[in-house]
């Protein structure tokens, strides 16, 4: 699906469910639930910067978001506030779903990250509203507690967010860093919301951008 | 990574931090646990019978188990049992992880399933043995929760990950059932899980079930 134009009158893309409709006896909130749980199936089809480090190819959001959520159980210890692991689980499963329909900007593209926070909010707008009203209201202020950082669990969770990428980076010795114009000093800036939350895994994110930086990882 | 074979002595396959090791100010728990969050990423490489519906290829472990931490989120109401549904999505992100090494088996293949579990058993005692000891057995023990249907939470997961490949197939059109000769009567014994956790969604499955037999998908 192309991503979203905002300000275009253009006629939104079908869902994925019109492909194949479910049958006419799955009725109500269940049918909406599982419209959208149908229709959330394109994150496994959005691209991200990240290599995978198992196999030769970009990671792709549905696998990045499992992988979030796997850190937040393996590594909550490691928040400074004290957080609800189970919130911070859910905000990660939920964090990037409006890309279904905005598509992945990469965090050090900052030129395009001020019209991509509008085509999110109108991403937002189309897949909530598959929702039953007052679960999509709760799924979605789930998202805004993430992208505000307004919460321990939030801060936490956007520090992860960041950590989990430059671990990957790392395993691929530096990975697309130099094809995007990454340096030293530009990924020290964007991962502050690392140690914001998290002194130990913001100091692990500096050894490995330093060591990194030795090595040359940033120059290609 | 080749599965393990066991009752072999072979020697295991190195772990993939080991292709570009943490710096070695990197140390204690932490860096046994991002050890494991780098290991893990075999997840992305592990493929299941399900097709994607977003595009034209089988899914993976990592976005299967995302896919059901969001099914978790949005259908916890359905469960016939109150449960913790930050439970359900924990059992979830872990539900799949031994299949790092010991690969997956679809469910439809009864024979090869009891080889399974030996080899999920010895999967975990390396997986899990990468961690601090006390949260390894903690990770452990909610892996065997769920295998064992040990809990409300633990049933209405099994529930979810049988739900889950029937949307797939469904929106494929019974994808690959003729190639693993599924039948209705079969794929009905195996989906007995979803209704005994869930009447609601019991019955959904039921009529994907009925009216993909009736369109003849289980022929192909």
């Amino acid at each position: 699906m192309p991503p979203l134009d905002p300000g275009s009158d253009s006629v939104p893309e079908p869902l994925l469910i019109d492909r194949n409709p479910l049958p006419a006896s799955i009725g109500g909130d269940l049918r909406r639930q599982l419209t959208f749980v149908v229709e959330v199936d394109r994150m496994k089809a959005v691209l991200r910067q990240s290599p995978v480090a198992a196999t030769e190819r970009r990671e792709n959001d549905a696998e990045h978001s499992w992988h979030l959520a796997l850190m937040a159980l393996v590594l909550a210890e490691h928040a400074d506030e004290p957080v609800d692991r189970g919130r911070v689980v859910e905000l990660l499963v939920l964090h990037d779903l409006v890309e279904v329909y905005a598509g992945d900007v990469s965090v050090h593209d900052v030129a395009a990250r001020a019209a991509q926070a509008v085509r999110e909010v109108q991403a937002a707008d189309r897949l909530y509203g598959l929702l039953p009203d007052e679960q999509g209201r709760r799924l979605r202020a789930a998202w805004e507690e993430f992208e505000a950082g307004a919460t321990p669990e939030a801060r936490f969770a956007r520090g992860l967010d960041r950590l989990q990428p430059l671990l990957l980076s790392w395993m691929a010795g530096g990975g697309r860093w130099p094809d995007e114009g990454v340096t030293a000093d530009s990924i020290r800036g964007l991962l502050g919301a690392i140690g914001a939350s998290s002194a130990s895994l913001g100091a692990a994110a500096e050894e490995l951008i330093a060591e990194s930086d030795r090595r040359g990882y940033f120059r290609g």
